[in-house]
């Protein structure tokens, strides 16, 4: 993989080498959330994945790939949460070390996850500067290979194998949604629908209170330096440039959503389609029943990214 | 169907004559769950069936079992939930009227399913006595068939297909177990095991606090004087006399738990399979985790009943 961005071979090897790890998650269907939705939609249920989230896919393919005497150093990197356990886990299976630096006030549940999958757990102060130089002290200190949650070309092939599964088992669909974070999983998604059904409309769901990839392609230039805001703990990360670079070749969507209509998004997917997903995951069914005028009456594949919440702080 | 108890035929009849209208729900499997549970799992996911509770079966294949001319003057049933919407959508398939008789208390998730099922509804007082003499006056008034939630043989033969389909797809299973209220899931699901895979041990979790079925057995004789107390609102029926029948026929083994254990493996399933089920439901899990003898180390079959819950009332 030469060049920063992956290409669709890239994900047909990603499938691959995940395969045997992975798990192959089902498609939900549910009438009641049609009905809400006015559209028909197919749930890619990663929230069932390895450690809650469709992470695992991308990480797994990253320390997949390393050769044996570098993967022997182990791997590091800096997370939120569902990435640090996904590539905690993905270590575990293959037998190396991982490092986890985690920033104060990530969410409860997430970090248990973490450390339940035997990471050495790092933590920092909750900004981009503090994750990335404590990340670098420890690459330096243990040789190991910094897998980045988003900007790395291995896993951006293995969160778009995901899609591809969805396409695979759907069938055709009028469009793709997906959530928007630092864009891995949208990047990803975006190669694996123009490889499997050139044409597909793709769209990604943003927080308004992390617009930075709405904003970067608004105006034209990567919007680094937005403070986000938003309770889609999952989607807080700065967009990365490879996965900006993806958005732009791919002509992807970014569509707004509000915190409100998240929980009100989520609720809906609890109560009718019965799934215990989290906020980040509900953004696009937020975008979908938000912007009718791309999906009324049309049959719509989505991606549940993740599953981790604490029941005991519910949003509502 | 000459007697009150259906045969494994009257199970294949149901199977096909619900297939157009049923969901095949999938079965799932969560290896965390297994490690909490010291066994493998594999979960039929009957609360994604249609009204959210594998009640649909039944009253599908009771609906659909009547000639023309009964049917077109409706039915009728007395159900502090599920089974009335579950017969209030199969009636609207069918297109003919639906009657509820819903005693007061009951879940305002599963009274609004119901309602927004299209059936009528007639509230009662919340004893036996009241839903019975209430659906004698209405049948009289309309008549309705009345089409029983739990003691009808095609009731009970359709919730049998629910364990013919998770035998189906799971394979060989060295235990099956299901939640126990008036017995047609139970019932119908020993004659599916019987059936398909004979020797199977069946088992069904039935509350402490709604403990008929459990001393029925015991003391040789159809108990139905007790007063239900418990959390698992679906299960507080009394024991029907052909479902006690079928338990003795196919030596079932009833298995209690308490309000907290199911509590907690409710709560286990929702962060851990991350799917949104009742507490009813939960007394599968809570049986495998209480009575590791019958359990640990196999593989074990459990059917999850449904998922309707009231999202701001959760009992952590």
């Amino acid at each position: 993989m030469p060049n920063d961005t992956p290409v669709f071979d890239d994900l047909l090897a990603a499938a691959a080498r995940i395969a045997p790890h992975a798990v192959r998650t089902p498609v939900l269907h549910c009438a009641e959330l049609d009905r809400w939705a006015g559209a028909t939609l197919l749930f890619k249920a990663e929230h069932l994945q390895h450690v809650g989230a469709f992470k695992f896919r991308g990480a797994c393919n990253a320390v997949m790939a390393l050769d044996d005497a570098v993967a022997a150093r182990g791997v590091i990197t800096h997370s939120s949460g569902n990435h640090g356990a996904a590539l905690a886990m993905a270590a575990g299976v293959r037998g190396i070390p991982a490092h986890v630096v985690v920033p104060e006030g990530a969410v409860a549940s997430k970090l248990a996850n973490i450390q339940a999958q035997g990471a050495t757990v790092h933590r920092c102060a909750p900004t981009l500067a503090a994750r990335e130089s404590t990340t670098a002290r420890l690459q330096a200190e243990t040789g190991a290979t910094l897998v980045h949650p988003y900007a790395d070309p291995h896993v951006i092939a293995g969160q778009g194998t995901a899609a591809l599964e969805l396409l695979a088992e759907a069938g055709h669909l009028d469009a793709l949604v997906v959530p928007l974070g630092g864009g891995g999983l949208a990047g990803g998604s975006a190669i694996a629908a123009a490889g499997r059904q050139p044409g597909l409309a793709v769209f990604a769901a943003e927080p308004e209170g992390a617009a930075d990839a709405f904003e970067s392609l608004r105006q034209g230039r990567h919007v680094t330096d937005m403070v986000p805001d938003t309770l889609c703990d999952g989607l807080r990360a700065t967009l990365g440039a490879p996965n900006l670079a993806l958005l732009r070749e791919h002509a992807v969507t970014v569509l707004l959503v509000s915190d409100a209509e998240v929980v009100a998004a989520m609720r809906e997917a609890w109560m009718r389609l019965r799934q215990v997903i989290e906020p980040s995951s509900a953004t696009v069914l937020a975008a979908v029943r938000r912007h009718p005028g791309h999906f009324a009456g049309k049959r719509v594949g989505l991606i549940l990214s993740g599953g981790n919440v604490d029941l005991d702080a519910l949003p509502w």
